[in-house]
């Protein structure tokens, strides 16, 4: 077993001997690029699993979708190749045959869908089309980092087409929402919503909604996005539909994903110097069973209740030949969020000692207090503590800033600055470039009067009709 | 609804017609490539998530590894960057920027795992590492058919390593076997097994074993391959371990995979002229229950009914506005094995009437005598048939023969041809050639003494110890 770096001391480093002490990847063979190990992959195939659900819940059917993309239609959306192009893997060759229309690796799928889109819809009947596909994805990155920031990495994409505006921009609504409600149950991850400014909105769209999260660090980091392509995509692609009066009107677009930079955000949200901390629900073992390697018929009697009480919670018995200090320590760094202790002095008292990862005390039970409830209920708080604690260091690090120099001195001091904001591309480039923060998103919960202009002045451009906005450092 | 050609007049026009017709794919905006629609897809999960419990059984854990790999890596198993150089998509710049080294798209990932057996086993504790990948694979392909020859196609690869021969050895053939028995049980698909002769042997292995599938137009098809790669890729990737003596060896290697070509499999050999034709436990839905789309409390009473009775059964309820029998007609041409019809005439009699997919059968139940047990035996009965049905076809198409104008005449008839064989890798394509025929494998139920040599010629090479090796047309 390695060593956990001191996040005080080396917040970078911590992250790193996180992810590659607990087994969750180890690095390919291309810059940024990672292999996902059992122990990473499950907790990914976790999440796939328990989003899946909610995105079923909206009506969305799973498909699968060509790789690689025609670059001569990849350049019809004119923002969304001028967005994509510096970061495409292409395909130029194939075997000595220089190919005239080089194949784009897919950074997203809006023009695979486009092409199907056009290609399936005929009619109001036939809408709305919902489809999603798991998949990689791949974008050329100068600064990579495992999970935040891949050149090929793991997400769903959502892809959906309906007959009116109002259909649309709900629906891209209700998906950012759906989103948080995921992060917030399945990750504890508090977020903040809101609508991206035009600086920082999806190459295409007309609409971007965000989830932003707060890691231990100060920086936000992007989570999950929604996206409302209007007609965008659909006029350049002609994807047209017969409506109801035999008239043809084009299709209103949304697309939506979330990435295995979910894991990122766990790790940097909950986990501690001990190493990761695990949500319960995406955890591969809720409870890890430790006992010594001897056969004892009276270790097996507790056994036995132990398993029985478990019931259906999923757990995993270590009886290997190893220490149980050894074995503990093991499972800390990988973040089980409990593990259930029964040595020999345990064994002679009728008792188990039960280890809570996230605060790291040690509890006693008595064989008659144990049963699915108290093992249920012990996951449910440790999730609560977990969701708890992380959205009060979110709160707290939100400052309403009035002035630049309250902005800059927010942002050192590795806080979000919340300011009212009116400024354009170059406005945020400009401010971005001196102070290090970019916008994350326009405050819904700041903004009740969002759908309106506010009175207020913008604290950079002192413009009028300014928004409340969401400013940090971020990955 | 579209048609559904006559397999006896076009069976490539039939076969394109069914995935068409009964939605399982558009095809992809690259040559070669396509789209697994909704229905498709769903039947691809169903694959899925059946054969990761075959996986499971065994010991296989379930990781993820990128699709780059560099081409200095690919060369250094030289057999196998030999039998893969003429299929390879490779990346060649990024950008602007020319590569040094260019990246394949994997068609396989041995490399990939290689690379990563080096750097995470050290001991013979850490065997045997049994791992396993979803995901989807590239080849370039001249003739391209969906499903079975695609330029990319979804699979699973397994990758192992094993401290001796033995269980390395072992371990392959059990897969094969388990192919053998997820294909029989999911698919309904009777297959031939055995070995590999070297012309057809996988890109450096040592033996290749395999399950072997006839088509109903007399052709074969590959559809799941076991491989043992004894020590030629861990010597050339210096892949070591500590032994128990603390000595170090080489470790021994397998690999086996199963593709999207299942359904290929499974659409050539169960289809007929009215379309698809799913064995139950791959079907989206077992049962369509057909009504009308008009409200009615005694038609609500029969359904509850059904609906109760079929209890854990997967199933739909179409009561869209549409005529029953166009309803039929479209779940038939998707191969649903059973739809529950409930028009006016069983509501007023107290009955329901199943139409039976593999049979075009119409049967008439009263109500009392349906519960589960009859919809669950329905289903056993009906994959039972289909399998049977297979199988029969299968067997009655071996023909032994002793001669070169018998063969002819066996494949000229469709047939597979059973010979003695003890050719090298130039007889066999020789022998290809000028019969159209290419081994399919040496059969194990044929060879009792498959293990010793045998006393017989082979009928082309006239050379002793021939073994008896199936040969036929293939895909």
């Amino acid at each position: 077993m390695g060593k956990i770096f001191d996040k005080d001391i080396d917040f970078t480093k911590w992250y790193t001997s996180i992810i590659l002490e607990s087994e969750l990847i180890e690095y390919g063979l291309v810059k940024g690029t990672m292999i996902l190990k059992p122990y990473g992959y499950s907790i990914w195939n976790n999440i796939q699993k328990g989003m899946d659900k909610y995105l079923k819940k909206v009506g969305t059917e799973n498909c699968y979708f060509p790789l690689m993309i025609p670059y001569s239609e990849f350049i019809k959306e004119s923002k969304h190749v001028e967005g994509f192009a510096p970061e495409l893997f292409k395909i130029s060759k194939l075997g000595d045959k220089v190919l005239e229309d080089e194949l784009v690796i897919r950074p997203t799928s809006e023009i695979a869908f486009c092409h199907y889109f056009k290609s399936v819809c005929n009619s109001y009947n036939d809408l709305p089309i919902v489809l999603n596909q798991w998949c990689s994805v791949f974008r050329v990155e100068k600064n990579t980092r495992p999970f935040l920031r891949n050149s090929e990495f793991l997400w769903q994409e959502q892809h959906a087409i309906f007959s009116n505006e109002k259909d649309a921009k709900d629906f891209s609504f209700r998906m950012i929402n759906i989103y948080k409600d995921f992060m917030n149950k399945f990750l504890c991850l508090p977020v903040l919503m809101g609508e991206k400014t035009e600086y920082e909105r999806f190459a295409g769209a007309s609409k971007t909604f965000t989830c932003e999260a707060l890691m231990q660090d100060g920086q936000a980091l992007q989570v999950g996005t929604s996206h409302y392509l209007s007609t965008n995509f659909s006029k350049n692609f002609d994807i047209k539909f017969q409506t109801k009066n035999n008239n043809f009107d084009y299709v209103y677009q949304t697309s939506a994903g979330c990435s295995s930079r979910l894991i990122g955000a766990m790790i940097l949200v909950h986990s501690d110097n001990k190493g990761l901390v695990l949500p319960s629900l995406i955890a591969p073992y809720k409870y890890i069973i430790i006992t010594n390697n001897e056969k004892d018929n009276k270790l097996e009697k507790v056994l036995s209740h132990v398993k029985a009480s478990l019931g259906s919670i999923i757990f995993k018995h270590d009886d290997r030949e190893k220490g149980i200090g050894l074995k503990l320590s093991e499972y800390e760094v990988k973040g089980v969020p409990f593990q259930i202790i029964i040595g020999s002095k345990e064994v002679e008292n009728n008792q188990i000692t039960i280890y809570k990862r996230n605060t790291q005390e040690k509890i006693g039970y008595s064989l008659n207090e144990i049963n699915f409830d108290l093992f249920r209920n012990l996951l449910l708080q440790h999730d609560e503590e977990l969701f708890k604690k992380a959205e009060k260091f979110l709160l707290d690090s939100i400052v309403k800033v009035n002035n630049l120099e309250e902005f800059i001195l927010a942002i050192k001091n590795k806080k979000i600055a919340l300011a009212y904001w009116n400024g354009n591309q170059e406005d945020e480039k400009r401010l971005k470039d001196l102070t290090g923060a970019s916008s994350r998103c326009i405050s819904w919960d700041h903004n009740a009067d969002y759908q309106n202009s506010s009175n207020q002045k913008c604290f950079f451009t002192n413009k009028d009709n300014a928004k409340l906005v969401y400013f940090a450092r971020a990955y």
